[in-house]
């Protein structure tokens, strides 16, 4: 009958995510005038009424972006909200709403769905965003999560990744590569469970790193921290798949190159301790780690006095034009091509990342 | 560790669909000024620039909302990009954007989703919307679809479900019952096939329905034509789940009863025969049967003239006050509670249903 016949000819894998993304919706022609920013940002942008309009869209499922094993339902709803807030924050745009739909198998029950949504709903919460609408239904197997928010530009117009130029200084908010480690601790006290059903993980000395896995935050303050320093971004975009990526996404989108100094991204004490504890180079984690959900921002060097000195802000590099492309310095003074090690979910095992 | 202890109380299957979402996010609560209109709508309805914006999302999983083995991918693709579609034209509004999330196991290939996404284009052309975004991700088994749609209100304003007032005519557009005949069709043929492999199905008598099973179209003209009629209905929305719990979501959101008469209820001549091949109850089918996505809405009396006659509108009962319920009047004149037959995918095996 209609079984489709499918040949198998070309591998998800081989593509990665964002080749596929690209080539399956190459054809799509923006048409309506309310649509100012179609696929390939952070998010879409629409102008209603005058007023700039984001959305954005993600999904999570379990095995794929998630291991219930060591997340908690409730970390899990929240955290579910929490990356697509941060797509709207990326946008240097304000979320208002959200909608949430789920798949659900018949192995978990109401208890279970009611601590997820509890952990939705604080989410919402600290967030002020409302919850407007969604869909539950069965699943033949797992959970997925697909969350979509709505946001509003603020007093400060959106930002797109495409605005970056070259001198633009390259800053990011927080720090980097934690929740990645955070992620290994969570693995490696799964594995010690497995064997010994007694052990009693002792979280304590990576509590910081664990949360940022388990319960990162969305970088709300960054934007009203912006907006009170009167600093406009030149493009921005989260860090959610790794700064290497994200960075290689501005460049191009800007059409711009950078150098990125690999001994000014910023660390945390705990991250070093964790990456020498599992034989990891802390750059290539914080390069490559992903999850962290900090922004990542390029802004005028006539701005640079505004931010100078913010604990809360770190100038990485600077952005320099298209064909010189995207370095990185080492810490020996080296320069060498910055190459996306970012997470593609077609390629790795079940782990915990977001796109 | 943090492995879900779930005791598994309370099964979803015993709340339903709209029991579950109804119980899941009583908690929240609408604060954002911009949102008009939370859960409980065909869409939820925001203000943004002093422009009504609705947002609908609607999420298909293989195996429980359709079948791979009678559903071909690109109308798939077509039908899930239709059913939010027509969640916006069931609050009177036009769509304008939507976001398509899919999650894939490696089973589907390039050339699989390159059909899935066929459809989808041929529908956002049909249908003049933009794709503005989405997320592409592998699962552990199955294909999960989440499309959102956005929807801005045409030159007369949003309609909601809570409107109608006694009195007013309960009106449907088209036919009822057809889709779910031809999915007994499709059905039916792929047993065949099971059995014998070179059958060759003729499906050609049942066109209409299966049709109407695999490329439903949203009814955008009816949303056209009612503006042409200069007709605003009172209250509005899809039959995606059946003639009679829609009409329940209808006098529930209003605050009325009304009586509908089973003898006006419009039926296709191919699906009358169906369902005596069948030997299935005309009726029934189009009160329970689900996924036609047809309009149902309410209109003042005064506005009756106005669509008197039309060939594509069929007045089908008027509203009562709440305290008479809701009635079936039957072919011999009698009188009884109508109940919601409609669709549930905790209860229900697999099947080609929305929500």
């Amino acid at each position: 009958m209609f079984e489709s016949k499918d040949p198998q000819k070309t591998s998800l894998e081989s593509l990665g995510e964002f080749g596929l993304i690209q080539h399956l919706t190459q054809a799509f022609e923006i048409k309506k005038p309310s649509t100012l920013l179609g696929i390939g940002d952070d998010a879409a942008l629409m102008n209603f009424g005058g007023e700039d309009v984001a959305l954005t869209t993600d999904m999570l499922v379990e095995g794929v972006h998630f291991d219930l094993g060591y997340t908690p339902l409730k970390h899990l709803g929240y955290k579910a909200v929490v990356v697509n807030l941060s797509d709207i924050y990326a946008m240097n745009m304000e979320p208002t709403q959200l909608t949430v739909s789920l798949a659900v198998s018949n192995r978990f029950g109401l208890e279970a769905l009611e601590e997820l949504y509890a952990g939705i709903y604080h989410a919402a919460e600290h967030y002020g965003v409302d919850v407007v609408g969604g869909d539950t239904t069965s699943s033949t197997s797992g959970l997925v999560i697909s969350i979509t928010a709505i946001g509003i530009a603020g007093a400060i117009e959106a930002v797109k990744r495409s605005g970056a130029r070259p001198n633009d200084l390259l800053v990011v908010s927080g720090d980097l590569g934690a929740a990645y480690l955070g992620l290994q601790i969570l693995r490696r006290e799964q594995e010690v469970f497995k064997v010994n059903p007694q052990h009693q993980p002792d979280l304590e000395p990576y509590s910081y790193l664990v949360e940022r896995q388990l319960k990162p935050e969305a970088r709300k303050d960054i934007v009203g921290l912006l907006a009170e320093l009167g600093v406009k971004p030149t493009a921005m975009i989260d860090i959610s798949d790794g700064l290497s990526s994200e960075i290689l996404h501005l460049c191009t989108a800007s059409r711009v190159g950078c150098s990125l100094y690999e001994e000014k991204i910023p660390l945390d004490p705990t991250m070093i301790g964790a990456a020498e504890e599992f034989n990891m180079e802390v750059s290539t984690v914080a390069l490559s780690g992903g999850e962290d959900y900090e922004l990542l921002f390029t802004i005028s060097p006539d701005d640079y006095p505004k931010i100078k000195g913010n604990p809360n802000l770190t100038v990485i590099g600077h952005m320099t034009d298209e064909a010189s492309g995207a370095q990185l310095i080492t810490r020996t003074s080296q320069s060498m091509p910055l190459t996306a090690r970012g997470w593609n979910s077609f390629r790795q095992p079940a782990g915990g990342q977001n796109d």
